[in-house]
């Protein structure tokens, strides 16, 4: 069989690997299997294309344009994992490791797409929280808003997930308007080349978007600028080049890492053997242990259990492990596959030396398994003094391998989470609230992310080990201080926080969205006449008064039943701090100012779906007048059919006086649909 | 007149200077005031004071406990500014000037005060974002929180803010529950000093919370570690020294940079010399040419006109500029004082050389104004190739100098503004809020702030050069890539975000905030009949069940005039996409649970004062039962005689599904009151 010759994709064409290219093997039988690197790449010829063609090109689309593709993508891709399952297979991965990397990775794909749409404007900026008072008049106030760097977003993985350490990557950085540069570990990088030629391949991304690098990364990182960023994945030793190298410094070129993790997962004290919280904790353990042979920035490193149950957990979760089979991954039997290569295999080997001399051997003989391929069955520690020991604290072993550390009593598991000092994640298998919240309060600060799992939620729950593109991913202190995803925050981290201080005209202009205080106009007809596409930010109606009679506030209370004193008992009402005396019921402005505003005809104005920041600014005494404005704030498509409207809603009185103020929803349809 | 001789406050005591202190000299005299550094200090017991003392009694307090002393620290402070301002003056800073550093300094105060009250919970945990849906059941959310870093805030300020460059620091990493170590410039650390033995003797903070450094760091930052954080005012050379420093890198120690910055402010081209923004734009240029003569990051080092109208500009701006009056600080009649040193001056001095290759200085004598101390006049250059002038978009001349950019039309000047290659802010005086759009976003990418002012916000406004808590402060590439303030932004700089995954009751334990699917409990009494410190998350009430008839529809369209046709007519409101036919008004589902739900007679619930996040979820038809269940979702205490209670509120039908959705705002008064 021929080998795969990967290619990189450099400034908008294909580049084969060079002469001395690095040869990558089956894990599992050692054959060749492919070529990488080696290639003389003209890296500013990379960082032009990005900057100067796909940046533009991305920079040209709204936030919902750039969603659809993410989404496009996904689809793109789902009709054709199984060539990409078909290639992982020679990284030793099994079907089931094929769920979290490719189905992952396209699942985080899906994801962006789907945060894009409901989360960020259909627009070019991206407003960051809401508008802040600089002035008590209102007519100087500030906007956080968010624009896309003007770079390449530089993208360094690790081998061991070639294709959601991709994606996750990648998705932020496209939702953000950013070209992406994706350098995979060379091992691995025919699988991920595999997925970057099917994207390229679809058509769907602009040029530039996206480029490749199968093998080194040469000068490119001496180029980088201050509109450049670079996400990295792997070890902290690398990390740590990368963070120093100069040109980085001097740029303040954005870095982000994931290194070394020594995870910890927590058996509470309430869990006992009889517990369902006891099968699960066995469950995760064993899963985090064998899923891609241990090969997981996230995987459970140090097993944290009660002292008093330690034994019996380590005889289960012995017998547990010792079941699982290992062997080829492409065999339907297997449960484990092999590490990525032999080199990998010497590695975990070496630091289960380095640990040695604190922890006994439970099980797992890491001569027991062989064959050509870098095999290894998973290897169960103990520590008996967690306390006195460092190694187990600090020494990642990247492979099956995993410590048992019993614990006093919680705060000595807090203490001992900690050791690790900074890690991607911790979990807590408790069934008790008052120890998750200790937990949280304890360890929050040394771990990126806290795992909290019992009876109710085990059925749901995504796994220890599998970092969600809805929550952030990253850690403190040697998991490298880093934070990838989280929903839109890893969005923002390829974008620019700009603070905009201006007048609501201004600030209007800037977002395309109505701020109070700015101008306003008539539309040519009542606003509910008007097709979504025809309503624009500004465009209002004021009502006619509507004077709200003592009867008007009895009968109300008398319909609807809600007869609290406030509205029903002057005398009483004026004991109340918040009022003169009998007042209207806050629902009846409400609903006087839609009878005054509302258009009853069959018209484009659909639906009112809903309302947001309703505030009861004054109390109407029976006799006030009160009129409503209606002014569009923002627009959201939604589909081919209808988007929703925004709207400004003002209840004031005869003096002028908000009364009532929220934000309205509505649907509207399209006058433009097909 | 004795010296003041500055010291040091490390692991509560305070140590004076040593024997070869730095002497400080009076700006305006040259005369020796001052004594400051040559200590030997303890840099491990200062830390370990912060991380074993401060942190653990600040993580003790909640947000609003720690915002009540910030707001008590202003107040006392407030009191006691004629000290400060006295001290002041021999930094060359004028009356005017102290309302920027002092008083800019506790406002600061004041804002982060009302910040931690209005936009943090009572509580040790920030809920940063909502719940994130992990499981199609709702068994499985996450949630992300944060909590403070377990280390030292080190700040390293510049010599122009004495007291507002401490406190913009101080206030977030405060709010946080951070400890501080403050270590200002040694020019003018007298002012620092004096400012924090105030706070320190107010007795309003926690042994170990503030500490200060008067002179050099010593081995501090090689003791630093990954749950410290390093905020640092000054050159970019000293950022740069110290992003690079090898202990930050091993450690990943956050490390935030405000450095150097070439800001520009542009004159829009619609703002010719007979409008408002002409004689405003000129107006701000003196201002920030002269306030604290020149020495601010933020000061405006470009000026940007529109080519027609530069020789009309700089005319005016050099009768400006030369009618200010420069002389003794302490003078009333003084506009600009002196420069803080003459090493200042001749650091300056430096930069106008490097700059008279591409300019040509319209006004300003530098030799002009003499006497003993460190004066400059203001000295304004003009640039006539701006597109090929390098040293004018990089020499930062921290002083009273400013040079005339003619630019052709808004690209151009976009282009040019970014030719600073990242900046702390970027100023567009126009009336024309396209021209805004435009320059937020072809300029937002490369300025951390962008100030927009016109004739309609101009009496309101901040002035270009002020950084305001509210607002980040900082920018990309040269101005140091950092972040501070922007409201609780800048307090989140100090904080671990934490991603929590787990159980609506896991969630619900770790938060203290009740939520949806987490259990719940019904009080003794109707929870109308409970105090705010009776009721707690997760108390519930579920009423009887109503049905809405047809009559009642009708009755309520009548009453309201709300005739909107999907309540009135079954055929149409069955054309619409959203309804199986006639329903009911969304407003008459709220007043009908509020019926339900309400308790009537005079009690602890004073009054309904809003409803956030109000969903109609499925549209009910006439002849449909509902009933409403009301769950306490969080409290949040407003003052000795009430609190506000967030409700939880569920519309359901028979069947069980949701109507409707929403949080119910209302105050509740405290049985425990004085």
């Amino acid at each position: 069989m021929s080998l795969i010759e990967v290619g990189s994709f450099i400034a908008g064409r294909w580049v084969p690997p060079g002469r001395d290219a690095f040869v990558i093997t089956d894990a599992a039988t050692d054959a060749p299997v492919a070529r990488a690197g080696d290639a003389t790449l003209d890296m500013q010829a990379a960082l032009d294309h990005a900057r100067q063609l796909g940046g533009p090109a991305l920079r040209a689309l709204t936030f919902h344009d750039r969603a659809r593709i993410l989404k496009a993508l996904a689809l793109h891709l789902s009709e054709r994992k199984d060539p990409l399952y078909e290639l992982s297979f020679a990284t030793g991965a099994t079907a089931k490791d094929h769920l979290f990397d490719i189905d992952g990775g396209i699942g985080t794909l899906f994801v962006y797409a789907s945060k894009g749409r409901r989360e960020m404007p259909d627009a070019r900026l991206y407003r960051d929280g809401g508008p802040e008072a600089l002035s008590r008049d209102g007519s100087f106030i500030g906007q956080h808003v968010c624009v896309p760097l003007r770079g390449a977003a530089v993208q360094i993985n690790a081998y061991n997930f070639p294709v959601w350490g991709m994606l996750e990557k990648f998705a932020p950085a496209f939702l953000a308007g950013m070209p992406s540069i994706v350098k995979p570990a060379t091992q691995t990088c025919q699988v991920t080349e595999a997925c970057v030629r099917m994207m390229l391949d679809s058509g769907l991304l602009p040029a530039g978007a996206l480029q490749l690098i199968a093998g080194g990364v040469g000068d490119l990182l001496d180029r980088l600028g201050p509109q450049d960023t670079l996400g990295f994945t792997g070890s902290a030793a690398t990390a740590l080049k990368l963070r120093g190298h100069p040109g980085l410094l001097r740029h303040a070129v954005r870095f982000t890492a994931e290194q070394d993790s020594l995870n910890a997962s927590i058996l509470g004290p309430d869990a006992g053997p009889d517990s369902p919280e006891w099968d699960l904790f066995l469950r995760e353990v064993t899963r985090e242990m064998t899923t891609k042979a241990g090969q997981k920035c996230t995987a459970i490193r140090r097993i944290l259990v009660p002292e008093p149950h330690a034994k019996t957990l380590i005889e289960a979760l012995s017998a547990k492990l010792g079941a699982v089979h290992i062997g080829d991954p492409r065999d339907p039997g297997t449960r484990m596959g092999a590490l990525v290569s032999k080199a990998q295999r010497d590695d975990v080997l070496a630091k289960l030396d380095a640990l040695a001399g604190e922890t006994g051997r439970i099980c797992g003989d890491p001569d027991a398994v062989d064959g050509a391929g870098a095999f290894l069955p998973p290897i169960l520690l103990h520590c008996a003094d967690p306390d006195g020991a460092r190694a187990v604290h600090a020494t990642e072993a990247f492979g099956p391998i995993s410590t048992v550390l019993p614990y006093r009593d919680m705060d000595h598991a807090v203490a001992l989470a900690n050791r690790g000092e900074g890690s991607l994640v911790a979990s807590v298998i408790t069934h008790d609230p008052e120890i998750a919240r200790q937990a949280v309060e304890g360890m929050g600060a040394w771990h990126g992310r806290i795992y909290l799992n019992d009876r109710s939620s085990m059925a749901a729950s995504t796994g220890h080990g599998a970092p969600m593109p809805h929550m952030i991913h990253g850690g403190p202190g040697r998991a490298g201080g880093g934070e990838e995803q989280g929903g839109i925050r890893g969005v923002l981290h390829h974008m620019q926080r700009v603070a905009v201080q201006g007048s609501p005209d201004h600030l209007s202009g800037v977002t395309g969205r109505f701020f109070p205080g700015s101008e306003t106009h008539s539309g040519p007809t009542h606003p509910f006449r008007r097709y979504f596409e025809e309503l624009q930010p500004g465009e209002t109606i004021t009502t006619v008064p509507r004077v709200i009679t003592s009867e008007d506030i009895t009968h109300f209370a008398e319909f609807t039943g809600d007869r609290f004193y406030a509205h029903m008992d002057d005398a009483a009402a004026a004991r109340n701090p918040f009022f003169p005396g009998r007042v209207a019921h806050g629902y009846l402005l409400l609903s006087f100012a839609a009878g005054l505003f509302v258009d009853p005809d069959e018209g484009p104005v659909l639906a009112n779906t809903g309302l947001d920041a309703l505030r009861f600014l004054k109390p109407v005494a029976p006799g006030t007048a009160i009129h409503a404005t209606l002014t569009v704030k923002d627009k959201t498509p939604r589909n081919d059919e209808y988007g929703e409207v925004r709207w400004d809603v003002t209840v004031a009185d005869a003096a002028g006086d908000a009364v009532a103020t929220y934000e309205l929803l509505t649907m509207v349809a399209r006058g433009d649909r097909a």
